[in-house]
């Protein structure tokens, strides 16, 4: 155990994350120094590449003064708020520096989330050629320039959250100031995500509905108009927008680890052990990731993809639990196996929920087949029965969530009270998430080598490298929606996580843990109520703007095929541009009222009905908010692969009347698992940062809040 | 106020509900002795008469070895566990009839609900070739005949409700005893709801999807097979399930307002009148009810119907809300003013979501237009579209529902803390849940009259009496699809109220109201989790089961086409019979496991994670379900109108590319709206009255329960 309140620790954990910055540029270099291919590869990577970037600058340009009206509102946050009475914090908040505590960690945590969204995006946009090029001599090397790819996502995102907390804490001393880094990441996400998702199936629903249903045209013809945002599309919402999503994760769980961690155990004499352990872990995930990416290889040409992803997944995840546990015990020394128990829960629940997605997504499984199936009597049937997949499939993701909040709970609180401690479940609870999202570093590079390969494959039939080429990147893509099946999970599971401690956190900051938060005061009934329908109104506006923007495109791709002569013939140039351009505008657009949705209803809640009632809708956002996340992803990606079986020759095949039903299920999807179902995460976690900044505020001043104390 | 103890008003409110029993029982005398037209009118509605009867005798003769096995264990269940140690009422249930009190209660409960079904069924099926015989001369005699056949269902459900608890009471004396009689009508109408919603919409799809969509030929054509299972489906799902609904969500809250107001007013001296107020304020609702029947008139056969309904429906609130005012302040003198705002909140909170229900709905209104204009780019922006419209229709009644709570706490909490009485405001909630539902004997019959609108064209069709009847018809159906919506915003606002009010009624039966359920306890957080996912999974069991019966219902239907020489041409007859006993015996077999989801979770739970747990499932399930209630009945709300709206003419009109995708996104909304969407009222409130009658037994014995205390 520690002999004094040190901060030794704190630049171990910097240090981890400079370093894993350091790996991510020197992936970066070694990806860019491959060959791009053919003059007509280069240009489709360079059109992507364009596309994706000039989506980001406007998404950013629009966040731009929401974050600057942020910072100046922070600014005048008094940072003593969060001191909660304790004089030598007081001190160190005191003058400019307070002052600036909360909107710098803000600003720093906006533009920390920015820049991993940039640096992912070159990385992927930048390799999708250089794969295409590696596939037409074989996989092996395809594979790894996607990976690396993928890993300077994945580095990035673990880097910059856990080097910015690092750094923040270092500077600023008191977790709960900080804590606005993570409300900077969460504005970011969210937009991001929201913005991500509608930009990428806008593209996508117009590309398949004209391209595919009406003119026949296969996947990823270049005579598609819409073909060029689609392949935009992939990375704007697989890669920015989950990057920003577990960056914020990262962050927030982090840092409300940390919070908690000082207070659980300050009684105990462990204020500073508690407070740092959250980094350590963070640390040893981060080196185990790095350490794992050289597991990611495949021995021949004839190994599998998959196996040689598993094994940088599986090597993160045994590597951090078997550091993480003598890092435990030296920080921890009797209390070490109790606290230990919930970060190997927050790694197994990671495990657990992955393998149910593949369970009710894959088309090796009866769910996504059953779908097929009632395709026999039309589009309607296909529907009902996906909407019935998606519902059930959140029963065993919740029961995994809640035995891990168990599990974690118990045997921290248990180890607490053997000796002393009071309270220490909790603590539990927060290093399960933090357990779980120490290997973000390696499931972001994972998730992000997907679009790399999706977009490899659609670079070689755009450049019509013939089908050994295809054959070699599809096989890459087939194992990208696995693991984006295994990312999505994850990252509703660590939201939830990090919900519940940013709602444990917000909690003590508000000062309800003696009185508690009683459901059966109705102020907290009505709390509730709201903060359950909160998911479902931003789902709404999600789905909303996805087909306001797909109808638009729809009737751009028809208006092409329409008045370009010689396009389907191939002779006539598609106007890509025009279709990126109405992506990238209708995803900008429709990002800002979800967005307003999710920031306001915290700060009106707050300050109208009080901390109780705030309390309230954040148990209830996230309850409602997890399962519909389960729900959207998994219905959306049982109906994909329920086409997707049907396209390997089953039922009739393509084509087939089966076939089409399929498509239609799988439109229906299209929004369902990427753009609303993705949006619930920021969302909950959005509501937890804004509360935590907003606790110290409203439990002084609420308009209805006192009459239900 | 009363000064001492006294039956008396019991014995008016059961009164009350024997002359409802005798004017429901007039109305059908009146109803029968109606001529039902030519012999081709009454095979058809001898047909739709039998399969309603089958189908409730099989469901009945299904659900009995179920009733039989809970009766025998609730024999076994000491009452004694129910009087909270208060040694008088202890001593009243001692011996044979200590041990008759809750498994006799339950009995009665559960066959009074069946008896209303069988009542209303009778009268709905009796009433539909009596109604079209009258549209051969006009409407007005129409719409006076198929109203009389409804208001024997209203009135029924509203007569047994008040007279069994009334009755019960003055039996058994304890409300937390007579409470086995909610549990009663609960198990029945989880039945009633989901097997009917199976039944309806199995007919439903299986019609439509081939009749209309494949074969071409009109609804209701006779040459369709499925098509007298459909006019059944309507009284089995409309009918019969809301009726069963209803009853259950009445008999549940006017007990759990007498336990509320037993306990919050025994302080004050006011026990008896706590416990009474509730059944005073049925029996002046069913006393307006009667009295407004006479107001459903049309001055002409130029009136507008809907205007007759308005009348009956306005009346009865009214007259209810002046009467109840008399009431309360004759019983609470100083306190009457502040319990008596809850019982407005609850008539205006059923006023209010039957005006959004309409907004979100109806083809006159923008969302659902917006939905058949996203049929312009096929079935799939079509779908997308109204689940957006979905998700964003659960807002403003939730919101109404919170304000609703809060104003009926805050208004009755003042009053009672200026009168020194502790608490009050709880009641206040319990009583806007009796006060909205003391009008449910109008709401029935209102409802019920739709589906008799509803067969009485089916029959002119059928029977091919001619144009200008069908227009008589089609103008009572447009009518009752109206108050069909109305009807489902009463059942899911009066359920959500009425889990509320179970909610806080167990809360004082498992001593849980001193300690609070307090959402930062984990093992409160897990119940919120499990409770909210349980809609989920109902509701996945429910469209599974339209799905898989539809499947069966298609194929059929699809066969006779084939097999039967000259059905087309309409030489050949089709086989009814067997698409009945399809439907049958698909709701029958479905019905089971989600019921049995229902019932065994708060078992589970409440064994073995005990009481704190057992409360926040009841609060998670409540806020889940009533969104996921209101989600998918609008949706499938708006998805019908979309298609309406086409079929008037407009974008393309029927037949045309747009009706197509429309039909689609209908089709998808029927087990929304009449399947799913309907059993999460039943679900919710049978959660509350098992956890009621649990209650007593796991805050002694629970697995884990101390646990996390």
């Amino acid at each position: 155990m520690l002999s004094e309140p040190t901060n030794a620790l704190a630049w171990i954990s910097l240090g981890a994350g400079v370093i894993s910055l350091v790996v991510a540029f020197l992936f970066l270099g070694s990806v860019l120094k491959e060959d791009m291919g053919t003059p007509r590869m280069k240009e489709l990577s360079n059109a992507i590449f364009e596309g994706a970037m000039a989506f980001l600058n406007r998404q950013y340009k629009t966040l731009a003064p929401i974050v600057i009206i942020i910072f100046i509102v922070l600014f005048f946050v008094p940072a003593e708020l969060f001191t909660h009475g304790d004089p030598e914090a007081a001190a160190q908040v005191t003058g400019l520096s307070g002052r600036l505590a909360l909107p710098v960690s803000f600003l720093v945590g906006a533009v920390a989330s920015a820049f991993a969204g940039y640096a992912g995006m070159v990385s992927t946009t930048k390799a999708n050629a250089r794969t295409t090029n590696a596939a037409r001599t074989g996989i092996r090397k395809a594979l790894s320039i996607s990976f690396r790819a993928g890993a300077v996502m994945g580095l990035s995102v673990a880097g910059l959250g856990l080097a910015g907390v690092s750094a923040l804490f270092l500077i600023f001393k008191i977790p709960a100031i900080i804590n606005s880094f993570a409300f900077g990441a969460s504005a970011v996400a969210l937009f991001a995500r929201i913005g991500g998702g509608i930009y990428t199936k806008a593209a996508d629903v117009g590309a398949d509905l004209v391209g595919k249903v009406e003119a026949g045209i296969p996947e990823d013809d270049p005579r598609n108009p819409a073909v060029i945002a689609d392949n935009v599309g992939d990375n704007v919402g697989d890669t920015a927008g989950m990057g920003a999503d577990l960056f914020e994760s990262y962050a927030a769980t982090a840092i409300a680890a940390m919070v908690i961690g000082g207070s659980v155990l300050k009684p105990a004499g462990m204020a500073m052990e508690g407070v740092l352990f959250p980094l350590m872990i963070g640390a040893v995930g981060i080196i185990a990731s790095i350490i794992a990416t050289s597991f990611v290889r495949m021995p021949s040409e004839e190994s599998n993809p998959q196996a040689a992803l598993n094994m940088g997944l599986w090597g993160t995840n045994i590597i951090t639990a078997v550091a993480g546990f003598f890092v435990a015990k030296a920080m921890f020394g009797d209390v070490a196996v109790g606290i230990f128990i919930g970060i190997v829960a927050g790694l197994l629940t990671n495990v657990a929920i992955g393998y149910i997605t593949e369970l009710y997504t894959s088309y090796h499984k009866r769910p996504a087949q059953e779908i097929a199936e009632a395709s026999a009597t039309g589009p309607a049937t296909n529907i009902i029965k996906g909407l019935a997949v998606g519902l059930k499939s959140t029963v065993y993701p919740v029961l995994v969530i809640v035995i891990a909040i168990w599990a974690s709970f118990f045997f921290a609180e248990s180890a607490g009270d053997a000796n002393g401690i009071a309270g220490l479940g909790i603590y539990g609870i927060a290093m399960a998430a933090m357990g779980m999202l120490s290997t973000a570093g390696m499931v972001v590079a994972i998730d992000s080598f997907g679009p790399v390969a999706d977009n490899a494959g659609g670079i070689a039939e755009m450049a019509e490298l013939g089908p050994e080429v295809r054959k070699n990147t599809d096989k890459l893509d087939a194992v990208g929606n696995t693991t984006a099946a295994v990312a999505k999970g994850f990252a509703i599971g660590s939201a939830a996580l990090t919900a519940l401690a940013l709602f444990t956190a917000y909690a003590q900051s508000a000062n309800l843990v003696e009185t508690g938060i009683d459901i059966l005061n109705p102020i907290v009934i009505i709390g509730l109520f709201i903060g359950a329908t909160v998911p479902f109104l931003v789902a709404s506006f999600a789905m909303e703007a996805v087909g306001k923007a797909a109808f638009e495109m729809i009737a751009e791709v028809r208006r092409q095929f329409k008045e370009i002569p010689g396009l389907m013939e191939g002779t006539g140039k598609p106007d890509y541009a025009r279709c990126v351009d109405i992506s990238t505008r209708a995803a900008i657009k429709q990002m800002v009222a979800p967005g307003m949705v999710a920031i306001g209803t915290p700060v009106v809640v707050g300050f109208l009905l009080g901390p109780l009632a705030l309390g309230a809708v954040l148990a209830g956002g996230t309850a409602a908010g997890v399962l519909m996340a389960l729900f959207m992803a998994n219905a959306g990606g049982a109906w994909d692969n329920a086409k997707k079986y049907i396209e390997t020759g089953k039922l009739g095949g393509k084509g087939s009347e089966n076939h089409k039903a399929a498509v239609v299920g799988d439109t229906v999807g299209d929004p369902f698992k990427d753009t609303a179902g993705p949006a619930m995460n920021p969302l909950i976690k959005v509501m937890g940062t804004i509360s935590l900044i907003l606790a110290p505020v409203i439990s002084k001043y609420s308009i209805f809040g006192k009459m239900f104390e």
